[in-house]
């Protein structure tokens, strides 16, 4: 894989964060230094509150290919990121009080778009195959909305299987309720073509769909996008002068050059490349290094993985020892609600998209260590 | 004032908008260009939520000698505009159902943060002299919220007066209420140098001071900034990776280059200039053009002037049949909340920065016949 003039600083095992020492830099810094020499008034003005045109016509496109999603650009909604758009969709959907889905465990940042819109969060268990939908309708069928993690429940992993697909739509149609979808490295598998997203079943109208360009471009364009139903459109971009306008326009269109010159979908595949040897890299090392005291779970869960520890070690106590040797690791604890029962069993959640094989095996030589020595 | 290559497109009079034909994008681009040469793996991943640590040190800096207020960079967080601002500051400070002052008549945005956050909004009626503090507290002296544009009364222009700036900040203080400071235009005035901000007045922690660069800068690069109480930092910027991440990195370290360059500084004071000439020019075409049917307000706000239509016409229909004809005026009336009594006289918002004297003569011709045909 080809070199590239940045180098990753990127402490292991960081999540969330993309293998940013390959990110083609030279083409964007060329494409931007063009927009710019053709950059008129008008361009410095403010741009329409739902996106730049141009970029959410080459999301719709895109979309369509990669998801299975069948959309036209007037749904697509271009926010500051998927953390923004989870926000926005929750503040959209739910009055303070309404009761929300949430999987348990789950992404943090879902977690906290809830609580900020005021809802109270229902906790629905998850297995191998994604949210158990079932348990979900049991526990509270009259719940406003589902945020939902299909392509790899995260953190620990796993494709929602097509049945629970269709019962989560089903209920969803039947109670008038709304499923946020949050795509998370839902351009990512380890293995084959990811799954076509869940928004792409839709028939109901009922799915908001988040994706974010900060795993496939880099985190600091805070750029991301909706795709919402029609019905919802007008609503959902009139408040978008209202809680601080669409994200800069250079960006966007620099990113819709991105797109179209077909940069975006060659740096996908190469990244779908590098991201099968880093992970595989990780697995191999956790297998050689630390095997009895961190079982790898087999899941795919995208840009990262979840371990389980053997032990009865606190998660959290040694992520914080292993913070100070320079290795960044999320006690699995964390992603659960306070006062889960039965207590959930210790584990990490490591990234291995961020950094290269070498020093993924360095750190996971530093994290055996810490390991073995905390016990 | 001197030549640039954009052409300006914004029709005469629209609001909020700047000298785009005027700013040096050129300067811009060779910052930006010399910036991503050197750009680093870790200036791609997210940075941090209270914004990029040098423009906030920037910032600091320039509040200090542009609106006398003393602050750390760390009381600096940078938000995505004044829009971005006030709702987010509107957030943090107001539970649903609180009241807040707002002046009668207000700046449309500072309405819907509020409405957005759930606030009972108080109307507090404005004079010459800006929001009229003693009826704010007789008639909401336990608000917890004053959302004021100190600088200039928005839309109606006229600086908020030493006694009354005291007498705020005293109830505030007494109450244990915030006052959210709407700087807008604060960094131009038609006369002399502008007046300090009412937040470096504040020796009582409770002034959340919100400004924008879309005035100084331009509006597609959606930057702004908020200077907080020590008290409040850590809420304020703990909440950030909540409501959506800080705004991109490389727009925020071009602007810090741009500040620390003097371009900033050198464009605020051409802007001044330029600003000077078309208020001017617009002033002189209304009163040659239509003295009889326009009355515009002597005072001072900022980069428009409020005028009060002399005959009972509706001044959204004027601003109707405006816009046909290619101009863009703000009916008075909109300003003020539904319902206000008396029914405020009819009048029109006129921005004079976006666009140059001739265009603002032919525009001044052009509404003119608008309002003579329309009666």
């Amino acid at each position: 894989v080809g070199a590239s003039r940045l180098s990753a600083t990127a402490r292991p095992f960081r999540t969330g964060t993309p293998a940013l020492d390959l990110f083609p830099i030279e083409t964007w810094t060329r494409l931007a230094a063009r927009h710019r020499r053709h950059v008129s008034a008008t361009a410095l003005d403010y741009n329409a509150p739902g996106g730049y045109r141009p970029l959410r016509e080459a999301i719709a496109t895109h979309v369509a290919s990669a998801r299975g999603i069948r959309c036209t650009a007037d749904q697509v909604i271009i926010v500051a990121g998927a953390q923004h758009g989870l926000t926005y969709a929750a503040r959209m959907l739910l009055d303070p009080g309404d009761a929300a889905w949430l999987e348990e465990p789950s992404h943090l940042g879902a977690r906290s778009a809830l609580i900020a819109a005021g809802a109270t969060i229902v906790p629905v268990p998850v297995d191998g195959a994604g949210i158990d939908v079932a348990e979900g309708v049991r526990l509270a069928a009259q719940a406003r909305v589902a945020v939902v993690t299909p392509a790899h429940q995260h953190p620990l992993g796993g494709s929602l299987t097509l049945p629970r697909r269709l019962a989560l739509l089903r209920w969803a149609a039947e109670h008038g309720a709304w499923v946020i979808e949050d795509d998370y490295a839902g351009l990512y598998r380890s293995t084959g073509r990811p799954m076509a997203a869940l928004c792409g079943l839709d028939t109901s109208e009922c799915v908001i769909y988040v994706s974010s360009f900060s795993e496939t471009m880099f985190p600091a364009l805070r750029l991301g996008f909706l795709v919402v139903p029609d019905s919802v459109i007008d609503a959902f971009v009139g408040t978008r002068s209202t809680i601080g306008q669409h994200p800069p326009t250079m960006d966007q269109a620099v990113l819709t050059d991105f797109i179209a010159g077909d940069h975006f979908a060659r740096h996908l595949r190469r990244m779908r490349h590098v991201y099968g040897e880093r992970g595989a890299a990780m697995r191999h090392a956790a297998a050689q290094l630390c095997s009895d005291e961190l079982h790898l779970s087999a899941k795919d869960a995208g840009l990262h993985v979840t371990g389980r520890l053997t032990t009865a070690l606190s998660d959290v106590r040694i992520a914080e020892v292993a913070a100070q040797r320079g290795i960044e690791v999320g006690p699995l604890s964390c992603y659960y609600g306070v006062g889960t029962t039965p207590t959930p069993q210790p584990g990490l959640v490591l990234g291995f998209a961020a950094v290269d094989p070498p020093r993924i095996i360095s750190g996971m030589r530093t994290l055996a260590q810490v390991i073995r020595e905390t016990t």
